[in-house]
């Protein structure tokens, strides 16, 4: 049998009779940040002299403070010694860290250590929470939002059609965040679904949903029997009293998830940690407890995070540890300051950089991948096109405020003779 | 609203309308390992002086030689230094790693390193790797085999209903593996499928396929159109000569992915680490690649092993890694001997142990939760019934050789005055 694909003749000749997957075939060609990094590696393979500024995917640089490098080396010398050796953990993650999350992050809003899952990450617990609902779920998505909640999505078969003209899929429910709303979903205008992914503060546009925001939102899932997916990945980053957690509204817990993350509080990007809350009040529509549900999934889809990892996760928890998570993540924000400064002084109009390491600058009129093209063309400076985030994206850039300080400064001289 | 479960009533009274993804609900209650977990601490609760030996979930039980931990160490520390500190690695893992397995465990094979995709473990691999097959493939997997296989083919649909007659699920073919047959599939008998899982050395039967097994399985595989999805977890402690790798087969690029660990290999049980190869050659029945679906899976619902587990694998294939790993290996397979020996002199028919660190005993005629359960309860020792990998794993239980020698010596003493 010979084998061709697009009627060209591919491998060795022997195809397989297994079918593609459907819902793959529904995915655009590839994930966003991989594509970003594909542009930036033919951007300097054109310009191998080119001193590029890496402002576009979201990753901390930032070095993780001793206290907790101490813990995690502890940790792992401990494993050359019949004392400190450990195998398997808990696929829930070590009691202790479970407990000194729901200490640090949930204290007074009644979360328990048993409903925190340790994950190796935020993303990769967005899946395991797909493969849990399934195909037969409606959802809806902030319009822009993190894409990993969209393409998860389209994975599991809950998305439908792409619909080219629109750019979006024909089950979801996009919920525009722009200005005109305060970059939060217009609740009188969203119908019913099943799932809610909410991002705050949002990524890409660095808006922290505010009190009475959130409680609207816990308010509207209830009235429709609906659950809140929250990710609270940058909740660390938030300045202006704005809840860090789903869980600080009353009548939160029958209505939602929360998934986050070590990875941008304490520069965890590589090290890969994060968390899961299931509280026991999430109930099916047939009164099963969701927790069990997700419990059976990370112990047969996953094995729990790695050991050294949750090490450190302890002592980013700790008194020391937490002091010196906080100059790092002030250091951040001090950053995002200067890009809000520097972009509004160039007479652009900047959103976010305030409770979000993003800066989200508007171009009106232009499309964002040619801005991003041109941005990166003229000065070597990585950011991200707002419509890889969704439709809404259309004529913005994210600009992570991850990096050193004198690349920040430099950046803005650059774009200062640009733009 | 009132919100009931089994007529009972649950929570506080709000349940929300999204329905139980109904894979979910044909999911037997427990994972294996955890629910084995579940009576070793019944069982310490009702006798708290009990001198526990755990020879049921296959853990690790030796320490990490130092030169692997040296390297994790030193990784970690560079994490609080401005040149040694790394945020996101590649998804697909550090080509360095990448390049190292291709090196050892794959050479003359014709595997790339951009085949090799770095994981946090064989079974976060195997649910992702269902994610990218889909509901509509239909599965065949070894009987008695390692849960995963099954449960994660219920999660996402392919398996069909439970019969509870059998305990089998009616889409999926159980091809089963006994004495009768060499504990190796009689293809004869088999009808085709899309995914043929094959664990080899098995887990739980210990059995290491042979050059002509592996070879067969291949051949039925290119006739039918199959895809091998074969598990190498246990390859390290092969003895014989058998393949270590489907991929020492001729051919077997075009039919086969295949999944492996540093669990069992280096300990890193609790580290976290596996890799998945999938070779450009293997297509789906339209010509494209699967190597492309699975890169985007892995972009998208994965990000990436834990950096400083990835620095400790690489410290596995240093030429002084490998050779304490052995070492280690060693050790575990002269447990495996102790056993073999121990439970053959009691007058028991043992199979495994000389290519794996299992140990599968056959108990004629009995139930194997009994057995399980006279074990743990008369002896303090913890196995597993043979029944949790599957309907012909009934009669027998299986008996792990990780631990201390001195654990392994009491076991047999034990097992001694009361089989």
């Amino acid at each position: 049998m010979q084998c061709y694909y697009n009627l060209k003749k591919v491998g060795t000749g022997h195809c397989t009779k297994v079918p593609r997957n459907s819902n793959l075939e529904k995915l655009r060609s590839g994930y966003l940040f991989p594509e970003i990094s594909r542009h930036e590696s033919e951007h300097l393979r054109k310009n191998p002299d080119a001193s590029l500024i890496r402002l576009g995917i979201g990753d901390t640089t930032q070095p993780i403070p001793d206290t907790i490098t101490l813990a995690m080396a502890e940790q792992v010398r401990g494993l050359s010694t019949i004392q400190g050796y450990r195998g398997y953990g808990a696929e829930q993650g070590n009691m202790a860290l479970r407990k000194a999350i729901a200490g640090k992050f949930y204290q007074d809003m009644g979360i328990k250590a048993n409903e925190i899952f340790v994950s190796d990450g935020a993303q990769c617990d967005i899946s395991r929470l797909q493969m849990l609902l399934g195909s037969n779920v409606t959802v809806a998505v902030q319009d822009p939002s993190f894409p990993a909640y969209i393409d998860s999505s389209v994975v599991v078969g809950q998305a439908g059609e792409l619909e080219e003209e629109t750019g979006k899929y024909g089950n979801i429910i996009y919920m525009n965040c722009g200005p005109e709303n305060d970059f939060f979903p217009d609740l009188s205008t969203i119908p019913r679904t099943d799932i809610i992914f909410l991002c705050s503060p949002n990524n890409p546009t660095g808006h922290a949903a505010s009190w009475q925001q959130l409680k609207q939102l816990v308010e509207f899932a209830k009235a429709n029997g609906s659950i809140i997916v929250h990710d609270s990945a940058y909740a660390a980053y938030i300045r202006d009293g704005s809840p860090r957690s789903i869980f600080a509204i009353p009548g939160a817990k029958e209505v939602a998830i929360e998934i986050s993350s070590f990875s941008k509080f304490a520069g965890f990007t590589g090290v890969r940690l994060g968390w899961t809350v299931v509280p026991e009040e999430l109930l099916y529509s047939n009164g099963f407890p969701i927790i069990k549900d997700f419990n059976r999934i990370v112990c047969t889809c996953f094995n729990g995070a790695s050991n050294i990892a949750q090490a450190g996760g302890l002592a980013c928890l700790s008194t020391d540890g937490y002091q010196d998570l906080c100059k790092v993540i002030d250091y951040n924000m001090e950053n995002a300051k200067i890009l809000v400064d520097g972009f509004t002084s160039l007479g652009w109009k900047v959103y976010g950089g305030k409770n979000a390491p993003f800066i989200w600058v508007h171009f009106p009129g232009m499309s964002s991948w040619n801005v991003f093209a041109e941005i990166l063309k003229k000065t070597n400076i990585v950011t991200i096109p707002g419509r890889g985030f969704g439709p809404a994206g259309e004529e913005y850039i994210r600009v992570s405020a991850f990096g050193r300080r004198q690349n920040i400064l430099e950046a803005l001289k650059r774009l200062n003779s640009f733009l």
